[in-house]
């Protein structure tokens, strides 16, 4: 998506350790005119399917979420993070590593919202390593709902977690795919430049 | 709100401790078309108002905010949770009390999205004992924007944040004052039934 990579090289902050900081317009600030563009991108890339619920995880994640469901015309469900483990059944889990903070988090998402009838589309703000992808997927797959794809707003394609869910055979877009971060020069490359 | 108060006895679960869940459509699932609709609601209540800035504070304040900031044409910020105090002056940065959790945690706000210029909104999901409303109206104070006014999804009205508030002369709109919560008969009660 040419604007979304335009507004990144714009607006976006190239901090250590390779992260990006699109704070003003997706993960702090939201502009929301942008957002519907968000959403009806990955509407197209998805057009056809029958996509019952958006599955995301909070925060960042709950807007875009919610534009591409208003295209489908259906509801989000948005997992939670950080809970203490349920004790009732009434909850699918799972457990995610954040490199970021060097700790593992609970997420958890209640089974009435999402059962073997549903066809989920996958949203989030970031793919990296890929840890919280990889626990909303066990989630839908506990759920046996079918799983339709993922939709990315940016990945980092330095990082392993695209490439192994892709040969996983898991259908994953990314409207903006950062290939390298040159931090000491503020540069962002990406895929296909 | 009637289609809200009708919403919240159909679908909303009354837990200890006059907890109401309304997970079905507000703070889990999201029911986007109900979404826009609150989203106008809140609209009508502050149509008029030069509103440049909807703040709100993650995680299910976020797709609320969107809604109401559609329709005024600007940007939302949301405010971030449970962060470490920061030691750059780059944040607008305050303390909430979570009774929940019997627990403190800091709410910040980056500075260069929220200045003097900006007449602001601030939107919520629940307003009870008003400590994270309180946080917010802190850092737009601290920001020194003009704050309009507030708007609350479903306020309790038996808890004394609302009328703190409007004591103090915030205007604050909810959409739905709980007046009482009978739990042994799973029974809301509204304000002005």
């Amino acid at each position: 998506m040419q604007k979304l990579k335009d507004k990144i090289l714009k607006e976006g902050k190239v901090l250590p350790d390779s992260v990006v900081k699109v704070d003003s317009f997706l993960n702090h600030q939201i502009d929301v005119k942008f957002l519907e563009e968000i959403g009806k991108e990955f509407y197209d890339r998805y057009v056809g399917e029958d996509i019952t619920k958006v599955i995301t995880i909070e925060a960042s994640g709950i807007p875009i979420a919610v534009e591409v469901a208003r295209c489908f015309g259906c509801k989000v469900v948005f997992a939670k993070k950080g809970k203490t483990k349920n004790l009732s059944d009434a909850f699918y889990e799972t457990e995610v590593m954040s490199y970021t903070h060097g700790t593992k988090y609970n997420v958890c998402l209640a089974k009435e919202f999402l059962g073997k009838d549903d066809t989920v589309l996958i949203i989030d703000d970031f793919l990296a390593r890929g840890e919280a992808l990889k626990g909303l997927i066990d989630i839908v797959n506990k759920s046996q709902a079918k799983l339709v794809g993922c939709g990315i707003v940016v990945e980092k394609g330095f990082q392993p977690g695209g490439k192994e869910l892709r040969e996983k055979g898991i259908k994953i877009e990314s409207l903006a795919i950062i290939d390298n971060i040159d931090e000491a020069n503020q540069k962002i490359t990406f895929r296909g430049e």
